[in-house]
């Protein structure tokens, strides 16, 4: 029996494509891109058939001083209008809220009154009723919602069950497969996606990825698990994100096969702000460092250090890493 | 029905890992590695259970001058046995020949009076023919060989049908599945391996993968066909080979669970000997001008000059390339 969803040769319908430059990759530079980028990217997404733009977080002003993060660590109303005006285009506008790091019950206003069209609900295994809290009330208030299980691969199979139980009974839109650590291979990616999918069959929900390419596998994991039936695909440009990064935008543009997506416009910001944006030390990708902290499923931040004090003496941080595992 | 082999948790004694370092990271620099390279790449896949090192191409040495190029390019027993003596390990040694650039009727002693374990024949669909001459003729002198397919992505079925009907009928121990391309994703990569695998069924052949990075899939690629019953997995360290490289060897030994793989010996080699490779200017590895030739079926060559004239206009290389598609 072949249980994946379509073939190489057809467009499926579901399919989402989330650009997460901002949000995840503001994680490398501290949030802090120009307008002009921001600007550019948001034009570009359009051109280029992106379904999702992804703003940044909505984190709490009073938990996080605003004068130590750029904008998009807050995704004020006005800031994001600065960039899309009232957002003419089709492309949804998201925001990302973490649980225990955002203000949710007075940071948002009624979709009718907000730009943005998403919020997407960032959680931990253990923190799905607080995540069910904040889901609840966006839905309220008029925003597709998502929840974004961070760290798949680290909850057991049991919390796992009983959390996608609890969110088929929610009014959550999408709910995302998270692989934080960068540890899954496709075998257990596609696992995994159709644990998700069994689980909330019926409902009506969707599932989605969001990779991380600390083993080289983040596109790799995104068509592999979109082939077994996940339809939210989250992507960066050049995979622009935290540590070793995301899928990149224009990987699965080029693998997916609605003519709706446009890889040319892209190539023409990666040109001009990419490599502004590389030029100015900004930092991200696949390395040794992070396959190691991959390969053991933990997270991320020695591979970050370890990468932002140049070191090259990978044997020793492998070591290191095997000592406290 | 699941048709993968084995689970993730398991060790599969099918399955040899070969380093082809020397070979296809040869091509990005002339195959001018020093003694002491690949003296201690030797010793350091001895360390890290490597089952197979190939030491490069035997080359005709009528048809190529070999003072343009290092003698890894010609593969002469007395040059092989400077580095490995009589080669007192577990480890075999393998050497390419290309069908038509190879004086394979004169170049090779009986297997008795060589340290070569292995020939690898390289060919194109339409070669069959040539390539199961010289499997006959290598056979005969004592040498395992495998035949390599190359640019099996722009081979039909039928063309691919007969080639393994005739290999099935053949002495060769080995049939490769070539993405030279790296066009290939993990989809087509696998349905390819269970037409291999079913075509050779019964013969006691075993089935070997060959990846480039074209899609930053090399990797990804490489264990998702393992996973469907390929046995032979052609890695080189960091990926070094022609264009966008191939499998990293050390990726490979990450995931791989058998204990005799270590992966330690290789980052010290990897700390000092890669590191002084690329100070010295040697350039592969994936590339949005790599994903192109991959994503459109053809050979790198475009992808190759465009990076070694150091273009960064990646809009304008993607419209040459749909001019000529």
């Amino acid at each position: 029996m072949n249980l994946r969803k379509g073939n190489l040769m057809s467009v499926r319908d579901d399919v989402k494509v989330l650009d997460a430059t901002i949000r995840d990759g503001g994680l490398c530079n501290n949030f802090e891109f120009s307008d002009e980028f921001v600007k550019e990217l948001y034009k570009t997404n359009v051109k280029s058939g992106i379904d999702y733009m992804e703003f940044g977080y909505k984190a709490s002003t009073s938990m996080f001083d605003e004068n130590e993060f750029g904008k998009w660590k807050f995704c004020k109303e006005e800031d994001i209008r600065a960039i899309v005006g009232d957002n003419p285009s089709d492309m949804k506008i998201a925001v990302m809220a973490d649980v225990g790091r955002c203000d949710y019950k007075t940071d948002f206003l009624p979709k009718s009154e907000s730009v943005i069209d998403m919020v997407r609900v960032a959680c931990y295994i253990h923190q799905i009723p607080a995540a069910l809290d904040m889901i609840e009330h966006f839905h309220t208030l008029g925003y597709e919602t998502t929840c974004n299980i961070m760290a798949v691969s680290q909850a057991t199979t049991d919390q796992l069950s009983q959390a996608l139980e609890m969110l088929k009974n929610s009014n959550v839109d999408v709910i995302y497969l998270v692989d934080s650590y960068g540890s899954l291979f496709p075998e257990n990616a596609c696992e995994l996606t159709q644990f998700y999918l069994n689980a909330v069959e019926g409902s009506g929900k969707k599932v989605g990825f969001h990779a991380h390419n600390n083993q080289n596998l983040a596109f790799a994991n995104t068509i592999e698990t979109l082939s077994y039936g996940v339809s939210y695909l989250d992507a960066t440009v050049e995979g622009m994100g935290r540590g070793a990064g995301n899928c990149s935008v224009e990987l699965l543009l080029g693998f997916l096969k609605n003519p709706k997506y446009n890889l040319y416009p892209l190539l023409k910001f990666i040109e001009k702000y990419m490599k502004e944006l590389k030029d100015k030390g900004v930092v991200w990708g696949y390395g040794l460092q992070y396959m190691f902290t991959g390969h053991f499923n933990r997270h991320p931040r020695e591979a970050i250090d370890f990468t932002n004090n140049k070191r090259e003496d990978f044997s020793e941080f492998y070591k290191s890493l095997l000592d406290n595992y």
